[in-house]
């Protein structure tokens, strides 16, 4: 089987670090919780003027590189790949891509390590892809195509109300897709 | 249909770029004439040592970003789009990723337009991407499935011997494309 696997909230952690850095630069400043998210995207739920400091913050030199990981993410990805799958990282670089395109790369050599660079995909429109199935946190993926993947939802509070599909996290992922992998 | 169009060589003049850096640094360091070529990869028919000065040059900042067009190419994908086709540039970034990729999305932006950073896909496996028919001067496009596409060949030197395939210059597209676009 071809896996592929989304990289921001999935493998790496791209909220948490906005909401770290968030409160580190705005203490006083209100942020909706995560676990109140209704909104894949977060300016969405936020009040107004919040978009341009999201982003100042999202595409400022470095965000991406230093992402921490989503705990267990790594290992999923080397254990779906040691199980005889092929891996394949698919992932949409922000349209402000200058720093978010290259650190990309950089965060999964470090991560996965270098031989990994082959098997990194960076696409806006992710049904232009071919694979079996997708992990991703998004709660609608849409392109030019029908997808050929199965959506597998990686679960966040913002994709709650996506029902009958099968619904992942790194803690569950081998029971939910055992029938599968 | 889908059209996925390659971009080094293709439309921005990575070659001619190289040949024009290398003549002005090492006037009178041998290159194989352009005509010449039988390969692909360019140090596999250089003499030892030119594999570290041809990756200097075509890594160096700038080196991407400032590539001048293969002339008609950027018209010839209007073109097609304009015919009521889906046209994605497909391109494998260097192994050496950091001015790479970046610059590949600042060239499109610059020659087509920011709307067309939604149409930028970088891969090093194009076998993994769906399309009815891909452009490309790669003499053997290979990876982990068999394509979906069918692949056009981009006229070079270096991919003469690939017979059997349609082939086509931005002269030429129009009329060996005819039937199918």
């Amino acid at each position: 089987m071809i896996v592929l696997i989304d990289m921001d909230d999935v493998l790496s952690d791209f909220d948490g670090e906005v909401y770290k850095r968030w409160k580190k630069t705005y203490p006083d400043k209100y942020i909706v919780p995560p676990e109140e998210r209704t909104r894949f995207y977060l300016h969405e739920e936020m009040p107004e003027g919040s978009k341009d400091i999201l982003r100042e913050i999202n595409t400022s030199k470095g965000f991406i590189r230093n992402l921490p990981e989503v705990p267990g993410g790594i290992e999923a990805v080397k254990e779906i790949a040691e199980l005889g799958h092929t891996v394949f990282i698919c992932t949409a670089p922000l349209l402000r891509y200058q720093n978010c395109a290259p650190e990309k790369y950089e965060w999964i050599e470090e991560h996965l390590g270098k031989k990994w660079i082959e098997r990194l995909i960076l696409t806006r429109d992710k049904t232009m892809i071919r694979g079996d199935i997708l992990i991703d946190d998004k709660p609608e993926i849409t392109g030019v195509n029908l997808p050929v993947w199965e959506h597998v939802i990686y679960d966040k509070a913002y994709n709650a109300g996506i029902k009958n599909q099968r619904r992942i996290t790194w803690k569950t992922w081998k029971e939910v897709l055992h029938e599968l992998l």
